[in-house]
This record gives C-alpha cells, sequence and structure tokens, in this order.
C-alpha cells in the first residue's frame, strides 16, 4: 500500500511492504551504516539500476551523527563526482536517515533523497516529516533542515534482523503518537504482542497516516506538528546527559512519556488510572520508564536550549486524557522540579 | 525604493537606499568580518531593536568560506541561546552573506535571515536568489542551501569604504547581466564612469530587476537561471586554481566573460567587434581580462566538477550577440581547448 504525502511541489509516496526497483537516470549515493549494510546491502543493490553507484558506510550509532560524519560523506560524494541530479539513497535507521537526509539538502544546494528505513522507529518516525539534521556538543538535531525525500519505502523483512530492544524502542514512538491523538489506537496496544506481521503492518501504517496528517496540516512545525514532540523535551535531556550512549532514542521518549504523563497528572489533566495504563502499555513492550535525575535545577535548565522553547518559555506537550494532547507554556518551574524529583 | 521578489511563502522585499529601523520581538545574530564591522557595526547596531544582540566577526576572505568558519558561526549561536524565533544578520560582502545564509537555514532547521550588503558585488549580485554556501577543498560554493532572506537592505553609503577594486569587481556582474539580457544596459556601462550617486543606484536598481526577474521565474536554477553563471564556469576555475586569493570573485568572472566571449566567438555567436566592445567596458573599470593557463587540458578537466554540468556534460553559457544568450552543452572539446590555448 502506498501513503500520500501531499506538500505541493515537495510531495511523495510512502510505499508500505511493496517492493519497487529502483531506476535512475543520473549517479547514486547509497549511505548505510557497518551493521544494516552488512545485512542488507547486497538486497538492495540488486534493484537499482543508475548509471553508477558509490557506497557509503558510516559508523553504527547516535554518536556518529555529527559533522565529521557528515563531512566524510559529503566528501565521499565529491570524491564520486556525484553531479546535481544524482540521488542520495539512506539505508538503515534513523541516525543514517537523518545524516543523509541533510547531506542531500546541501549538496550542490541539494540533491534527490530517497529513505529506505530499516529500523521501526524510523519507519513510524523519521520517514515523514522531512526533518534532517545532526547532534553536536550542545544537544541533539540542532543543526539541520527541512528536506522532504522524493519516495519512502518501509519494508517489515528489515525487521526481522532488528534487536528486539530497538523495535520496542520504534513501538515508544507508535505509542505516543496513539496518547496523543487516538484513543482507539492505544487500545490495540493492550491487545497485541505485535509477533503477528499485519499487526506490525497496521502500526506501521496508523503511524505513517497521523504523523502524514499533521505534517500535511503543518510542514515546518510552527503549530499542531510540535505535538509529536510529547516525550521529546524530557528525552532530549536525559539522552544529553547520557552522551546519546546509554539509552536509545525510543527508551528515552518512553522515560520522557511517562515524566510528561507525571506532570499532566499534577495539571489534572491526566488520571491516576490512565498514566498507568500508559506506563503498563510501554513495560509490556520492555521499555524504560525511569531515570535517576542527579541535579533536577540543572536539568530544568537543560530545557531552555530545546528548540521548542520560544524565548526561552518551556513548552510541555502533555496528554488531555488519552488519545487527546495539550500544549502548555506557562507550566510553573516549582511544579516541572517536583516531578523532576520524583526521579531522583 | 523597493523591488519585490514574489516566491509565495518565501517571498521578500530588496530595500536600495531606505534607512529603516529594525525591530525584532526576539534575538539577533549579526555576522560581519573584521574589516566591516570596524566600519559599520556602530551605525547598524544604533538602528537594531531587539531582545538581544549577538556579534560574530568572522575572518575577512574568501579563504574563510569554509566548514570551519561555518562551525564558528553556529557554535557562537548556541552559546547565546538563540532560539527559533531569532534572527540572524549579515553585514558584509558575499562571503558574509552566503555564510551567513547558510548559517541561518540551518541553525536550528532554519531561523529568520536578514542581509545587508556592504559591496556592489553582493548588492548586484548575491541579494537576490536566496543562495547560500560555502567552499571545500573540492570547489566554491560546493555545499550550501537555497535560503530566502526576510528583507535585504542596499544601500549606497556602504561603497564609500569600499576600495576601488571590490567596487570594479561589482561592476563585472553587473556587465554580466547586460550582455546576457539587456543591450541598451550595456550601453549605459560605455558612457558612465559610475562616480554619480545616481548612476549607481539606477545600476543596482537594474541589476536587482533583472536578477529578480529571472529568479521569480526559476528559483531553484532548473532552467534560465543558469545564465547568470555567464564567465563563472570559467571563473571558478580560475579561482580554484588561484586558491581564491589572487582574484577577487568579479575579477574571475571578467577573466570568464572574456574567455566566454572568446568561445562564443569561434562558434559564430559573437562578432569580433562586440566581444573587443566587452572587453573595453571591462578595462575601462580596470578588470583584468586574461589569466596565463598552464595546463588546458587539466583546466578542461576542471569543469566537470561544476554543479551546473549535468552528467559530465559541459554547459556553456555564452552571449548571442549583446543583450542575448545561448546555452551550449555541445561544445567539441576541441573547440573549448583551443580557446583556453589562447590564455596560455
Amino acid at each position: 500500500m502506498t501513503v500520500d504525502i501531499n506538500l505541493d511541489k515537495n510531495s511523495y509516496k510512502i510505499y508500505i511492504n511493496e517492493l519497487e526497483n529502483l531506476e535512475f537516470d543520473g549517479s547514486v549515493g547509497v549511505v548505510t551504516n557497518q551493521t544494516v549494510g552488512a545485512l542488507w546491502l547486497a538486497d538492495l543493490l540488486g534493484r537499482i539500476k543508475a548509471k553508477s553507484v558509490t557506497l557509503i558506510a558510516i559508523p553504527d550509532g547516535e554518536a556518529y551523527k555529527n559533522l565529521d560524519t557528515l563531512n566524510l560523506i559529503l566528501e565521499q560524494l565529491f570524491n564520486a563526482k556525484l553531479d546535481r541530479k544524482s540521488t542520495l539513497i539512506a539505508l538503515g535507521g534513523g541516525v543514517v536517515s537523518d545524516i543523509t537526509g541533510f547531506a542531500a539538502s546541501i549538496y550542490q544546494r541539494g540533491i534527490d533523497f530517497i529513505n529506505i528505513p530499516t529500523t521501526l522507529l524510523s519507519m513510524v518516525d523519521a520517514s515523514v516529516g522531512g526533518k534532517t539534521g545532526i547532534n553536536n556538543k550542545f544537544g541533539k538535531n540542532l543543526i539541520g533542515s527541512f528536506y522532504q525525500p522524493k519516495a519512502v519505502y518501509c519494508h517489515t523483512k528489515y525487521l526481522k534482523t532488528l534487536p528486539n530492544r530497538e523495535f520496542s524502542a520504534g513501538v515508544a514512538e507508535a505509542i505516543k503518537m496513539a496518547v496523543m491523538f487516538d484513543g482507539k489506537f492505544f487500545e490495540f496496544f493492550k491487545k497485541s504482542d505485535l509477533k503477528a506481521k499485519d499487526d506490525v503492518i497496521y502500526l506501521i501504517e496508523k503511524c505513517v497516516k497521523i504523523k502524514a496528517d499533521i505534517v500535511n496540516q503543518d510542514e515546518k512545525e510552527s503549530g499542531i506538528r510540535a505535538v509529536l514532540n510529547y516525550g521529546h523535551t524530557f528525552a532530549h535531556v536525559i539522552e544529553n546527559q547520557t552522551n546519546y550512549s546509554k539509552f536509545l532514542h525510543g527508551e528515552a521518549v518512553a522515560i520522557g512519556i511517562n515524566m510528561a504523563n507525571n506532570l499532566a497528572q499534577k495539571l489534572g489533566l491526566l488520571s491516576k488510572d490512565e498514566s498507568k495504563q500508559v506506563r503498563e502499555v510501554l513495560e509490556k513492550f520492555s521499555l524504560p520508564v525511569s531515570y535517576k535525575i542527579k541535579d533536577t535545577k540543572n536539568f530544568y535548565e537543560h530545557f531552555k536550549l530545546d528548540k521548542k522553547s520560544l524565548n526561552s518559555k518551556i513548552k510541555f506537550i502533555l496528554p488531555n486524557g488519552i488519545g487527546n494532547f495539550k500544549i502548555k507554556d506557562d507550566v510553573k518551574e516549582e511544579l516541572v522540579i517536583q516531578t523532576l524529583k520524583e526521579f531522583i
């Protein structure tokens, strides 16, 4: 099946479990990481027809989503003499697609980009929205661009080689969407253990459609799209404090969801039982829900560097019951500190 | 007066010799170089009202339009905690505006950008079109983005402190536009010595309007906009071979124009007399028209890396009489080599 992302000149299709042969008039660069490359590169190369194909393998891990790796990708593209009619393909998880999309957006002021996500997280989250970027010492995704792919190919075959922990990290982002937008979809997570392929396809389709709806309304994140950052305000600080190495992104988001729910409870937006339901679903998929905060004041200050905080006002994305959201930018510091203290 | 650049959501105005006070709700970063900063920063700061203003001075010169300087700018913006509602202002020539526009386009995935060009070249050329970028060891402007400013302020007061050589470099780009698009405008260069302020305002207005017309038709350089690269195919190689240090960009363009005209003559597109008229106007403004090529084959090979050469076909932008252009991508290598040999 396919899902259309309608963005005028930047429209594209997301193909779910549809195998396509990829044909190009020009040259192609394929960026993957060493782990995914060993498993899936041969399969992909067998389906590409192009003038020339250049392979670029980057080290595996969020720690490499930085300026040095970006520069390494760009230099290899220049060495291979890719021109403005060339296409860059990302084969991998969020790190590969974020950095490859960014490279495509700035190589000779922008060349075509195709995204082939191989993790559940990047299928449900990173494959829609056109966010590209890299991390630096100040935080996550602080340098980047909005750049839409020409096409996205999601396929569950890639999930067969995905470690369980990474699969669960993807489930966290799916749960995030259910809690924010769709109470019925949340019920699905109570029933399914996601062992059946059809359940996984349903999950991907559902998430892609929810996110496509949001992005169609708000391509550059000036309004409702910010809701997708539920859990992320907390998660970004946690990832930064643990050097992007202790938790997978989705795991940090699971903790962030639980922290946001704790705050939502204090504001009367979520009942104790609803908060517990969400926590139990997260735990069912072996996701972490707590993190020891060393210095609550320092943790709070870190929020202010977040891209979503306008002029130092901290914006919290909170559930308003399960299936609805509320954006609050006037939460009292004491209340947030109180929430953070429950995680010491 | 103002010139409108109509690009739907990305529309903006170019103000020519209109002084405006600049007011912002959010924070502002001002990027300038050390030379321009010493002359004009105080004047600009007196006109800015903002929540906070952060100054960033980069070294003066094309050699610094690189990844290191870009990173230095970004880090200072993060240190100053500029958020997504902040604005970045470029005060300087093409180097400052190219790198500042690029920084604005990737800082937190894009913040507002205002351009205040202080050289004639950046007023007539870089102020319209949204091209941003940096150089690397493979060539000029090979990394960058298309990113439109929110406003451009051109003012002839800045030209009072501009060295003559740099003024002439700007005139070269203006002559380029006249030869490509407007035979009557070319006559202006035969008559005026550009000492009168009104003549300079006329020149800026004329160039901005010509370029605005082109960019309105072709925002991302898929077609007619390539014509603005008349002289540049040759100029980029010259600049690269001389490490961006011997010639100013406009000077290299002047040489490139003369080389392109030589080739156009061989193709019967330009008469010997027309070629001479253009050369004489260039020389009238003390612009160089020749460059000793050491290795013609090597010079030719370098064309192929140019962004404008699709799939290794080299595209030449040539005058078709004065005031008209012709794009040729089937020029025989021997003919080009013959032209290059006349510059040995």
